[in-house]
């Protein structure tokens, strides 16, 4: 019976995508996954092993589950990216012991490609790629690629290398399959080629497939040898993983967050929202100082929430459309400025109109129009304010260094509220006697 | 002299990257592009086009600068997405100009992918495709490629039809190189093969896409029939497109916008400002109401923005991980109800910490611990409900089928500053005497 049931589960999972074997995989409990180290053997389950894209915290737990030496073969047929992706998460202790275990060549290469820091090319690079030199055919060159098909990441861009393996040009196999079979592959080859150093941004890299509709990017070091090929399979997890970022830049949450349990899911958000209570208090006691003027008109309390909304909502604006900016753009001093300017006066544009809208309904409405003026001012100097708050701050931290994503609506919001209720105070003291009086 | 400038410009230009040529192109001037009509045959010209990225809107407006003669040749060069992406701007009577100037199948395949709504397969698809039929030989097969290799969008991933054009299976072009030349591509073909109809959300696709790691995916009628592929480029600006429309929505702004005009951009933003406003409005008509309890105690309203502001925040991060969830998972009636009770308890454990923060604080602040447990009860409860919102408003828009993106961050904020306000006023009301006491 076992045999029956060890051979139909073996056919079933290795009949399917690899996609939904690690979905199936990462579902099973611990003595189920004990019966999949049974079935397949370590070749078989290092495919599934490529495509889990759960965290590598996560997976190299799994290990620990299998024998010593079904890890080694399984991490010895496994792509070379994914292996270190896996590999990184180890101890010094646990990481010396695999790599003692598997193939010599490839434990150092692992060594050498652990050193590269997190989110540049040559972390999400792959080492498995089919190299051609420039003095074959077109027919020799094809025979290497046939050779190569099984274990490279792509066949389709090809790099051409001369006898120093220094970077001299691609052929995809698309150009290739169209060129005569006796030609030379240095002279079909298209150069110069683009390329990218291993500690390139991830981030630079993306932008340069996406905007080349390239399948591959090859990888160099300072001496111009080619190192490794980044596949569009991975670019699109760093783009991903780069958009799901700025999102939760933004809102001031970690959104890719898969707990559903409240106590973890709080405590992930709280030290961000502890934080900008902090700054709220700030603007209490501020608007503690106001309280003279509020005992003698506790009409200005009906406004203070319209004010900081508003312009809260105009900050946040801002704030997104400069975010994207630097990022999309390259943010040249001159571009930055007038990113900055251009924001205030938008900002100017919104205040005058909104500030209108705002003078003329409440002066109606409380049949005040000296306060329904007070009211529409403050706004119109509180969204400009915060429109420059949402601009300048981004490329503050930009210029210093620091992720602009991390000045994230609630931030801006916060912030704003605190130099609303100031503008709004202070105008209010003004003009007090005019507006109580009338 | 205008012989040689032709000849340098003629060979620089054509031998940059197409992404280069379209960058270049899009910054010229109309009397420089004129010279570039003169100095590049329509062929050269298409591939630019084929790689400009800016809005088809834009684009096609340089074909009035053009002979008829010129826009024909050149649309009938251009990959037929692309062509149909332009020509899908153009209003009746042009279209049929241009469409009457091309190739008759070619118009006709054009009008009938003009057809596809917005944002689905069909309209992103290419029907510049390579397939192959099952009884081929790989011999046979490759010859088929190499002939499409020209025109086709891909020729690395290739979809085997039956007779009737039904979609079999497919072979990858590294599949044909490592198999026997005189093997049946339906002995080697994979099967089943993955697909989409026309009409899928391209969404849809892209997730396929990018969980499967496929570089194309195939397009099928409802008779199961290959009608087009879409290529992992065109997903790529799908997906980014998608990211961008989810942050933009999250802030209330359309973050993609190029202008620097302030006019401009005011225009843009104000719409959702000012609907906000009115909502806003509610709010301080909301506060109107309690003004009798505010100059009772002015005190109060030193704490209404820390209040709104928090729970504005607090809201915003639901809103985010909602919409993020909604957009990721399959959202069965079971997870959506999961969901918000998750968010209403994460806002429940929030609330209490920040709620006993504040309570403390306050009370030694003021020296008012009544006051400090009114403001931290409002605090608790303005959370949990502007959790509440946040989770529950955008599963709201999904169910009824509104993207639930359009509940920005401002919005939820804003309902949030209305809601809390309630909560605030009417827990001072019930402790008033208590505060002002003591």
């Amino acid at each position: 019976l076992d045999k029956k049931q060890r051979y139909n589960f073996h056919n079933e999972f290795t009949d399917l995508h690899v996609y939904e074997q690690a979905e199936i995989f990462t579902t099973l409990d611990k003595e189920q996954r004990q019966r999949v180290y049974q079935y397949l053997t370590p070749k078989e389950l290092s495919d599934t092993f490529d495509a889990i894209e759960d965290d590598p915290e996560e997976v190299v737990k799994y290990f620990d589950e299998m024998s010593l030496k079904y890890v080694a073969e399984l991490l010895d047929n496994m792509y070379t990216d994914n292996e270190v992706d896996l590999l990184g998460q180890l101890d010094k202790h646990k990481l010396a012991k695999y790599l003692g275990l598997i193939d010599k060549d490839k434990a150092n290469e692992i060594k050498s490609l652990l050193h590269y820091e997190d989110k540049t090319a040559g972390a999400i690079m792959s080492t498995d790629f089919a190299s051609i030199v420039s003095s074959q055919t077109v027919r020799s060159a094809m025979q290497v690629l046939r050779e190569e098909a099984e274990n490279a990441e792509t066949i389709y861009y090809d790099y051409v290398v001369n006898n120093d393996k220094r970077l001299l040009g691609i052929v995809t196999l698309r150009n290739l399959l169209m060129s005569d079979e006796d030609a030379l592959i240095g002279d079909i080859m298209t150069t110069p080629v683009m390329s990218v150093k291993a500690d390139d941004d991830q981030e630079d890299v993306a932008k340069m497939i996406r905007d080349y509709n390239f399948l591959a990017m090859p990888v160099t070091n300072y001496d111009e040898q080619l190192i490794g090929v980044i596949t569009v399979d991975d670019i699109i997890d760093v783009i991903d993983e780069e958009s799901a970022e700025d999102y939760s830049g933004l809102a001031g949450v970690d959104t890719e967050e898969q707990t559903e349990n409240p106590f973890k899911a709080a405590s992930k958000r709280l030290p961000w929202l502890i934080t900008l209570l902090f700054l709220g208090m700030s603007t209490a006691s501020l608007v503690s100082h106001f309280e003279g003027l509020l005992s003698e008109a506790s009409i200005l309390a009906v406004f203070i929430s319209l004010i900081t909304g508003t312009a809260g909502n105009a900050g946040t604006q801002s704030l997104a459309v400069a975010v994207r900016r630097l990022a999309v753009k390259d943010d040249t001093e001159q571009s930055v400025v007038r990113l900055i300017i251009s924001e205030v006066f938008t900002g100017l544009v919104i205040g005058v109109v909104t500030g209108i809208a705002v003078t003329l309904i409440v002066g109606i409405w409380k049949d005040n129009f000296v306060l329904g003026m007070v009211i529409g001012l403050a706004m119109m100097s509180a969204i400009t304010v915060a429109n420059l708050a949402g601009s300048f701050i981004p490329i503050l931290m930009d210029k210093i260094g620091v992720d602009p994503a991390v000045a994230s609506g609630p931030f801006i919001s916060t912030l704003s509220d605190l130099t609303s209720v100031l503008i709004y105070f202070s105008i209010a003291q003004v003009f007090l006697k005019f507006f109580i009086t009338s």
